[in-house]
């Protein structure tokens, strides 16, 4: 029997959530905000309890040193040596990853020069796993990489149409995001239907503050719409998707913004909350939408139009799907996009229940018995896919 | 009998087509090239003959004259007063026009300002329209936009998921190109399936050196692969269609490069081009990749992927599809393309034949005789629809 955490750093937060391995029991959980400001918080759930400790935390080695300190304090370990692994998310593997990978000096060196690729996400990843090493420097730690599950995409799916060079000389090509998400709910609706993986066709809807849709093929994917960064695919709560990419000189010049600030208005002032005009949050909108508001209406027909259309262009980039998944935040709990985006493809197959569509945050099939194609909510869990690469990869 | 002149206007080109209306004969044709350099080229075909003539061509104006006396020398009109009408193919017409116009010096106004959207062609197209104003300023003349068809697209097709306000400051929303295109091949496939076009669903794929795709639903335009601009939707020639828009910074930044040279290699060396490294020829490609060039597989791959998509996207789009067109250059004669962007579309209802799919250049059904879903060749006339314009709205 084994420990093991899994950790998710953010360049102000970190996600916790310790497992007992092989059973997947979580023991506890918890997120540390805030960190390097004032007033830090530090949140655990532990025995149907929930904790909340207002503190400074100037950077990431307190921050675990006082979540490991809790652990003790709780009672949840005696000791630090009853951690027995510690998962570490890691947004950007590149091509280097394909799979989870023990954390080496070499593999650390590399998660560095891997920051390129990434700015805004792996170097808070590596603050994580270094506060990690230094207070655990004996526990074996692994990354797990948003990036890897897609690395078995064809090149007619990952390669740009631009110059080859740029590709061979800076990397330019499409990776894909929320991997280890897509993965779980491949696998879960695989035992859910009771066939294999390897025979599945499977689009994965992963619906949250940021949003990506998958094309799984045999348990690979094949296909999915984020692309270089998770700025691409599907409208998102604050990021654009693909838009024409002659707009960015457009923008530049219409505002006099340089184009690292429209970048950051298309990550950050775009998507749901860029057409709405007031909110990045979906409850919001869909609360605005019922009491009339035509740019709420407005914001809703543009984020499920989109990912309607991906349902389609990957049923043929599949030649056909057994199943599609909803998961993630909005995926798993609003009927209303589930609606929308389902709305209209009888035409391949898919006859859903609109009262089983009512459920919320649980799995369940939404199709009528009768349906070619199932239609498949499922709450994703990255974390316990964490815990099983640390168990498989680390012999723990 | 009236005789009326189409006229597509490049920067240094000039294409014209005569037609005697309603009868919709070509009388005669040609084309102006290298206008304002060197050895300008005038190619015109008369009486099945066809004739060149390389002489200095300082500018439009110039050519004009050329082409108008060319017409007296050829006995093609004994006078300039045969010309009944002509009709100019405007690229870009803005939110202002949704259908064809009578060109009055307002109308003209507002295409300069249209040239803002369209900098590379509307311009050229002006020129055009000018030159023929001066010379015949007592013919009527008609302003035919490629923007045009796409302007009945609702609100969810055309708004990118952008700061509102930029759609209402800058006009920054889908305009969708080749309408003229668009639209000839979606009434001439309702002709072809003995349909009214009110009442069908289809998926027009117009496949040039520049390519887009179009959802037509009861005859209306209700979205479209090309964008804010025509380099938007799918590769193209030596366009790279949509891709991660982090993309154009981290290019920016890595090759030292401005954003509008960037976009400069995103319409021109990218694409077909790009991928394959060696032209942006779909001919050449083909060859090549008979031949066993892997890059020219690969551009093949890229190519054709992106439009199957584009086919599921759109029939989801319209819950179904009727009818899939092919048209232009190279939906009219490559076999190969049709055939890859075809194949696994069966689980929609299309079932295509490949030996009706040999055929090359001229209208045809291809798909076996009891598909749900037809396919069709047609090869495009968007000079018929710029005459038959003109003979609708100048009454000539």
């Amino acid at each position: 029997m084994s420990k093991i955490i899994a950790i998710n750093a953010g360049s102000s937060s970190l996600k916790f959530q310790l497992f007992d391995m092989p059973s997947e029991t979580v023991i506890t959980k918890g997120l540390v905000e805030r960190i390097g400001l004032n007033d830090a918080v530090f949140n655990i759930s532990y025995n149907e309890e929930k904790q909340t400790d207002v503190t400074d935390i100037p950077d990431h080695g307190v921050a675990v040193k006082i979540l490991l300190n809790k652990l003790i304090d709780l009672g949840v370990v005696k000791s630090f040596d009853e951690i027995t692994g510690i998962g570490h998310r890691v947004v950007h593997g590149g091509e280097e990853f394909s799979d989870s990978v023990v954390i080496t000096d070499e593999v650390l060196a590399k998660l560095d020069e891997l920051s390129e690729l990434a700015p805004l996400h792996n170097p808070a990843n590596v603050v994580g796993i270094k506060a990690f090493k230094e207070i655990l420097p004996n526990v074996p730690a692994v990354a797990v990489f948003d990036t890897a599950f897609h690395q078995t995409m064809p090149e007619k799916s990952y390669l740009y149409s631009l110059p080859y060079e740029y590709y061979e000389k800076y990397g330019i090509r499409k990776y894909g995001f929320h991997g280890t998400s897509h993965k779980y709910v491949s696998e879960r609706a695989a035992e859910l239907l009771g066939r294999p993986v390897e025979e599945l066709r499977l689009i994965s809807c992963h619906l949250g503050n940021g949003a990506s849709i998958a094309a799984i093929e045999g348990g690979k994917s094949i296909d999915t719409s984020m692309g270089f960064t998770p700025l691409a695919g599907v409208a998102m709560g604050t990021r654009s998707g693909n838009i024409d990419p002659a707009l960015i000189p457009f923008i530049m010049e219409k505002t006099g913004k340089s184009a690292d600030e429209v970048l950051d208005v298309l990550n950050k002032k775009s998507g749901i909350l860029g057409v709405s005009g007031f909110s990045s949050d979906l409850r919001d909108i869909e609360s605005a939408a019922k009491e009339g508001n035509e740019r709420a209406q407005l914001a809703l027909d543009v984020f499920a139009s989109r990912i309607h259309k991906y349902i389609g262009s990957y049923a043929a980039r599949m030649y056909g799907v057994d199943a599609i998944i909803f998961t993630a935040g909005i995926g798993e709990n609003s009927t209303e996009i589930r609606a929308r985006v389902l709305r209209g493809l009888e035409f391949m197959g898919v006859y859903w229940d609109p009262t089983l569509n009512q459920v919320r945050g649980k799995e369940a099939f939404i199709n009528y018995p009768h349906s070619p194609v199932k239609v498949i909510i499922i709450p994703t869990n990255e974390e316990v896919m964490i815990a099983r690469d640390v168990l498989r990869l680390a012999n723990v």
